[in-house]
């Protein structure tokens, strides 16, 4: 039985889709929503339509981006023989955080999780392998999370990668095995970056 | 500095702007979003501009509704002599699931709380008075909070309505059930003894 109106039923319901946001923080949040003033909801809801059709994947590297090539694939200052393959754009941003690295950037958008039903044609993978094939780059620094599901994408796409010749490192273990890559400090990214190692 | 698409960015600033959500968690409700079916995001967007546009408070009782007056304001099957005053719509349906009400209510939209620098004229405790002032009511429950603010809140609306001739009652307080005694704490004990009833 719906106790509020209808609207504001819909409303709670979509925040308690979420991740994360169980039927009484959605309520919370709708009733936040009532409570602003109208351009403000507004500009919420304006907000998510916006970035829904403007935030798209960079035709190069994948990266989130609101234009045809992200403004980092599009740097002239970027060393673009390097690339650097991670999950996800949040990683990317870690990893620009530190202000180490110059290169260019992969992001698969997931890893190979047979558990989840994710395989390697589910992520990313056949671009990179395209980038690689175009040969340009000279190192590919695999960066997913050092857990196993990373590990094995890491493995997996080094052994696609080692017929186009091009050295393959991944990021050092500077940081505990099990961390989110996401939530690593900036110091810890910085020393993993500098010892990554070679993939044999 | 940016490192996401700006219109991503708002979204993310959108999302950490409500209440108990956090940057990280914005960042994960707003890739969330991206995440979504294209028709799927606008929904939300769409849900959350229609319950800002229709609903607003009843006529009558204050509280939320998308027509003028609210459906138990309209019922004929309520009992309009008997009014339960509530700080908010989410107490309305704590009380309607209960089964056991037959009134109507008054939302006040909040309750008079000097240290959040909220009086008495900030919440709708004016319209409560022309309600009873009109006449057909004969009962004001107050329903506020067992707590200090709603203590206050309540006295003071008693103190304003007695002139009328009203009978004002409040909740009960005792213990609630299924608690152990054992974790009751001590006001509540003192109020459950003070109110102690017999048995028959």
């Amino acid at each position: 039985m719906s106790f509020f109106p209808s609207s504001l039923e819909i409303l709670i319901e979509k925040f308690a889709s979420l991740p994360g946001i169980g039927q009484k923080s959605a309520q919370r949040l709708a009733f936040h929503i009532l409570s602003l003033p109208d351009e403000e909801a507004q500009a919420f809801a304006d907000a998510i339509s916006t970035a829904k059709k403007t935030v798209h994947c960079c035709a190069v590297c994948q990266n989130l981006t609101d234009s045809e090539v992200c403004a980092i694939c599009q740097s002239p200052r970027r060393d673009e023989r390097v690339v650097c393959v991670v999950s996800d754009p949040k990683t990317v941003i870690a990893i620009e955080r530190t202000h180490e690295y110059n290169g260019h950037y992969h992001v698969l958008h997931g890893v190979i999780s047979p558990l989840n039903h994710v395989g390697p044609d589910d992520i990313k993978i056949k671009e990179l392998v395209n980038r690689v094939a175009d040969g340009h780059i000279e190192e590919v620094i695999m960066a997913t999370n050092p857990d196993t599901e990373g590990e094995t994408t890491a493995k997996y796409i080094s052994r696609l990668l080692k017929p186009f010749g091009v050295k393959i490192t991944r990021l050092a273990y500077g940081m505990p095995v099990g961390l989110s890559l996401e939530f690593a400090d900036d110091a810890t990214l910085m020393r993993a970056l500098e010892g990554r190692q070679e993939i044999e």
